[in-house]
């Protein structure tokens, strides 16, 4: 493969880093992409961004087909540009959030559904899903996929995953270019189904595979069991991307089990709401307790934040409901993902990653 | 005069450029200063202000008082250090909020109110209000006044004037340290009352003065009534600030009166509230005209915002409602008051403000 190397692996795991190749640079695996769904990161500049060490980030494409529509993308020389991102862009199809934010119809040929904004009737499909993702210029391009509900029927999440390999199938023969693209591997909370999703997608020798359809609502050990097993499914020599994660835990679980690429909107919804990241574990700011300390939100961080401002600083921006306070705490949470994740990729790459995880696992849980 | 020097006059108006030293710097008149009411310019970072060529801000004592409270910005060294500012600082005693946001009794003491967090009853006294001011270490202390609502009947007037002369009295009698000390002139709109006020006043050489109770409701041609005979009261001298202006047609005037200090929340209002100021005038983002524009928000323009983003794109955010957007818009406006305040010093020194002046007015006025 040209575009992904695995570059070590852990003796005591499944965790693997790599290099994933695209048109626009690098980037180290295991990796954690900042979500821009909408054409941003809520509260953050591309300087804040690289600040923070990011080198990826995840938009998407039905979001941005709708605001602020492609033409207006198209006039700024695509997405990249629009985003004054130069790094790896990798865009999601938006199948799973019109499935969650609103009313639709899926039908064999894709979701039809009414934009919020004019009530305009829309065919979603894997062929437009595609076009827009090609018209953006991503670097990564997901396929549509079809993700049931955790708790759907059987025959449901058989639907599903019919939808699922015929669309990939679909995407594959109409799509063209220098981007990867990237198939998804649904199947509900059945490891026969998981299997036959992955083996089916497979023989599209697509760029690399996402794992859809897990922790959106099911029990914690459902999830790992189904991880676990499908990951497996997926060839080794393949970018393995667990769509939605997250958290700290959720993450370095998933390495072990050798995923390499996360996104999650968890680090800015937690800023925004005064959530802090950190080595010992999150906490909240915004309190009066916080609001008297002269410390910086982690001791020892290295980001604009911490280098820059007080606890007490922050916390009163947030207790004052300035968007200040809310791009600090997102600069923070956003380099500490980073930083985190780079503790990953180190350990793997010196064959120390299960020791980290353990250590990891006994602070974040507050032994 | 040591802290304030006049260094160019006008030959066609009573405007005058001048120099206002203070501990942290000297600041060219006439200046706008933006505001931090409650220890943060709404939406922007210390680094963002000084792109905008920002020289001064200007707080607020009794707002700090009731939130972060006394103790928190002393712990960091002062309310300089507490924002991030090295440059000049002024703090406005608050008086005027108090009376425009919360239920209050004045009696010949101070100001008696309910904190709305606590509910703690405080008895805002002038002495209190110096006592704050220096615990907070600003450049510029105002001292605490009492504004009457502009259709005030003329009884309460005359108390308003008595209160704020025997208040500066004894602000003044409390007052130590290197800070500057400004009166506040007020009298509604009796010419009488104000120049009662102003020659009090004057017996206390303050460093400067204030004109306060203007552009709170009252019909324009009292304002300009007003402000044009309570300047010429004012000792040339001194510097004269004009409290919560403001619009760039009220600057105008109010500098070809003789006026050298500005401060006003408009500019930063206007940005959150999509409205982007100009030199053809002011004009609304956030709608799908703007949204097409791949022009800066001004042509031309300086400001960070301008030279790296197009209007699109800060259109987008704010329709969003992302912060970012209210970020970007709020540089620009603050930087274009910065960059217009410049060009009317600029005038002055060439001798020419009213030519100045006069094609402002037209281009604001469309013409």
């Amino acid at each position: 493969m040209d575009h992904f190397s695995i570059t070590a692996k852990d003796p005591g795991s499944e965790a693997r880093a790599g290099k994933l190749v695209g048109s626009h640079g690098t980037v180290e695996t295991p990796c954690f992409l900042p979500v821009a769904t909408k054409g941003f990161v809520k509260a953050l500049s591309s300087e804040d961004l690289k600040m923070c060490n990011v080198d990826a980030l995840i938009s998407n494409a039905l979001h941005l087909y709708m605001r602020p529509g492609l033409a207006v993308i198209e006039k700024h020389g695509g997405l990249h540009k629009f985003l004054r991102w130069e790094r790896t862009l990798f865009t999601d199809s938006g199948g799973f959030q019109l499935v969650r934010n609103f009313s639709y119809k899926i039908t064999d040929k894709g979701v039809i559904f009414k934009t919020p904004d004019t009530g305009k009737k829309i065919e979603f499909t894997p062929e437009l899903a595609i076009e827009i993702q090609k018209k953006l210029g991503s670097d990564v391009n997901m396929v549509l996929d079809h993700c049931p509900a955790w708790n759907a029927p059987e025959k449901k999440v058989e639907d599903a995953v019919r939808h699922t390999v015929e669309w990939a199938e679909i995407a594959k023969s109409v799509f063209s270019g220098n981007a990867l693209l990237f198939g998804i591997v649904q199947g509900g909370f059945s490891i026969e189904l998981r299997e036959k999703c992955t083996r089916a997608l497979a023989k599209l020798d697509l760029d690399g595979y996402g794992i859809g359809g897990l922790s959106i609502g099911e029990p914690k050990d459902w999830t790992h069991k189904i991880l676990e097993k499908t990951v497996k499914f997926i060839d080794e020599s393949k970018p393995r991307y667990l769509m939605g994660v997250g958290s700290e835990d959720e993450i370095l679980l998933a390495v072990a089990n050798g995923i390499d690429v996360f996104d999650s909107a968890f680090p800015t919804r937690n800023a925004r709401h005064r959530t802090i990241f950190g080595m010992n574990g999150k906490y909240n700011v915004g309190n009066m307790e916080t609001l008297q300390s002269l410390a910086p939100l982690e001791q020892g961080c290295e980001c604009y934040t911490c280098k820059n401002y007080t606890c007490s600083q922050v916390t009163h921006y947030l207790r004052e409901n300035d968007s200040l306070g809310m791009r600090l705490a997102s600069i923070h949470n956003i380099a500490y993902m980073e930083k985190f994740m780079a503790q990953i990729r180190e350990a793997i790459k010196e064959g120390k990653f299960m020791d980290v995880y353990g250590e990891r696992l006994r602070k974040l849980k507050g032994h």
